[in-house]
């Protein structure tokens, strides 16, 4: 066992707060570190010694952010269909399928080395989890290629062969939801915690709720746990279907009515929203408001959503500056929202907040305080706390 | 005299193009550098030999971005000003004193090392060539020394001690006008290369159109060149002030009626619209149509505006984004106006564009093509080279 004492925390925001101080904000605080566990918090004065002490400066320290909703295992990119999306053409996924076609070319190894760069990019930007979906293979052995390959780097993933109907199923949707459901399904979820499904009636691509909801009974069946694309590009029945299945996420809510606010509320223990507006910043979206699911009660979560086609950002402290601009947020509640809050989308209480017994995975922030991250917009001042180590301030 | 060569570049963007690609995109090309000089540029195969050669890997080098509007040297921060205004405090240049008042206190040393860090930061988000005003001293002593101390980083300095009528000259704004255009601007002058006001009726801090052409006509008989800050808070007579007076540049243009886009297409080959998207961004003011300005003839550049109270951001491909994705620009356009267009607002032709000649001032994208920029919000994927060439890649 090794040991690590943290010291010159400017301010320790532990996530584990009541009341009006939700972030649990301790000043003059240390942290001391055993192998990868938080095994003390208290002052500073009083910190026990360690076999190594790491001095911060005075900058804050913050829990490293839950990024609960990506699809990093993908090759090619899709720039200039991005750039053309910016000077009006809509987007209705189907530039999901030159993903597809990209991923399936590529190597086992080209791959690897795509996905290692996006996850050492994420971690320099202050990230420590990261959920990480499949969904750009959409054959049984892409399907299952994907997952083996995002394993390597996180537990929390996610099989999401219901990401859109392949071109060679398009006239045979029926055929397609019966290979996710069944051969696709029995492949994948050995390496899968998560089941996932691009719940879209607006798109001629993906899924609509009834074939959302048989791909989700089935994954449930076979023990992974449920996740719902919702309510993106219009008003939809994902919301709905996520309630009523008791998914962990359901995840864009980017159109609510009334009663999927009043839904969202209800099921808060089990069901958080998890909101991605790097998507309505790439797509020209309105972005929802968040703080009006906050005031009727919901859970909400924050997360890039990082992908080729509608947020190519890993950038968590970017998403939280845009859910404090444009989603009624304030800094506090954006930043639990983007720790805790997804934390509790993976059902993870191990993660998210800095108390004693929970995971060491912390962020430093190259600044006083966490309200930097949305004073700051576009300065990368987060880094996980090993990546800061190896590479400390001037 | 040292010599490089840089091969490798997936994409050279000169900037020195015409016609349908301003870009002057290149491909296959390798660039020499001669000493801070662009020595030759031309086709990979027959590149010349240098005493140093750097491989790119495939990476697109593009001209360092221009940031032609920053105010720099100040001390503390305003961080909770930021949180209140953005869940509904309004804006109204007041916040200003106080970091007046914390400059003031501040020694030189820490100014100096404050101003050292914020440099380091930007190279490293791909700027190279730094705006810095004055105007969070307001005493002839304390602006004097801001600007000495910024001209250790910048040729770029700007004398603003018509930033905000302080708090002790509230009730005498003549006499502070006298200061400003008599012994402030003497002894301020020979440090600065510019002089620039806040023409704002709309905020009781600033200056009025009669004030701002009085300041501005002093700092013009002294050789400086005129910079105006204008139209931010509402529409007011800034535009019409800096074209009136051939002003190199007029910044914000947040409020523009036809008359101001007129005059400023009638003067495109003089005054520049320097355009502060990320102000916006941190004000929740709307933002202005570039596309409008660019459509009627306008010159336009792109800046970050960084300081403590309305745009505590150093990166221009965060602004670029943001023009992309609110202000109508195309990528191409965004990346001009960041770059050749910031270097026109101050009057500068070695710079901004990479030509043989040119200072050999570039930037290197962790990306194919400069589309990136837009493409993927908040990562850090730009670096000045030399700063690029210290942290090479995994």
């Amino acid at each position: 066992m090794s040991s690590g004492v943290i010291t010159g925390i400017g301010e320790l925001v532990t996530c584990d707060g009541t009341g009006g101080d939700q972030l649990g904000i301790r000043l003059d605080a240390a942290v001391v570190v055993e192998d990868d566990m938080i095994a003390w918090i208290g002052g500073a004065a009083a910190a026990p010694a360690a076999d190594t002490a790491l001095d911060v400066g005075g900058r804050a320290i913050i829990p490293g952010f839950v990024d609960s909703h990506s699809h990093l295992v993908f090759a090619g990119d899709r720039a200039t269909e991005f750039a053309a999306r910016m000077t009006g053409r809509p987007y209705d996924g189907g530039g999901i399928g030159v993903t597809v076609a990209a991923t399936r070319a590529a190597g086992d190894d080209e791959l690897r080395r795509l996905l290692a760069a996006r996850i050492a990019e994420l971690r320099a930007l202050g990230t420590t989890t990261i959920e990480i979906k499949s969904g750009y293979g959409l054959t049984v052995a892409d399907e299952v290629r994907s997952l083996r390959i995002a394993r390597q780097f996180s537990n929390e993933t996610t099989f999401l062969g219901g990401h859109v109907v392949p071109p060679e199923y398009a006239a045979r949707r029926e055929a397609y939801v019966d290979l996710v459901t069944g051969p696709m399904l029995e492949a994948a979820a050995p390496h899968a915690r998560w089941i996932d499904v691009f719940c879209e009636p607006h798109s001629p691509h993906a899924f609509d709720g009834d074939e959302a909801r048989h791909i989700l009974k089935a994954g449930a069946a076979v023990g992974l746990g449920l996740r719902v694309h919702g309510n993106q590009l219009g008003h939809g029945p994902g919301v709905q279907l996520a309630a009523e299945l008791g998914a962990a996420s359901v995840d864009h809510c980017t159109y609510l009515d009334d009663a999927d606010v009043e839904a969202l509320a209800a099921v808060a223990d089990t069901t958080v929203a998890t909101l991605l507006p790097g998507v309505e910043f790439c797509t020209h979206s309105p972005y929802p408001n968040a703080a009006r699911l906050l005031a009727a009660g919901a859970s909400i979560a924050l997360a890039t959503d990082c992908n080729p086609g509608t947020c190519y950002s890993s950038s968590m402290p970017w998403v939280i500056s845009l859910a404090v601009r444009e989603m009624g947020l304030d800094p506090a509640q954006a930043l639990f929202a983007a720790t805790a809050g997804s934390a509790q989308s993976l059902r993870r209480t191990d993660i998210g907040r800095l108390v004693v017994g929970s995971r060491a995975d912390l962020a430093v922030l190259d600044a006083p305080s966490y309200l930097h991250l949305a004073y700051r917009p576009g300065v990368p001042i987060a880094k996980a706390l090993p990546a800061f180590a190896e590479t400390p301030a001037e």
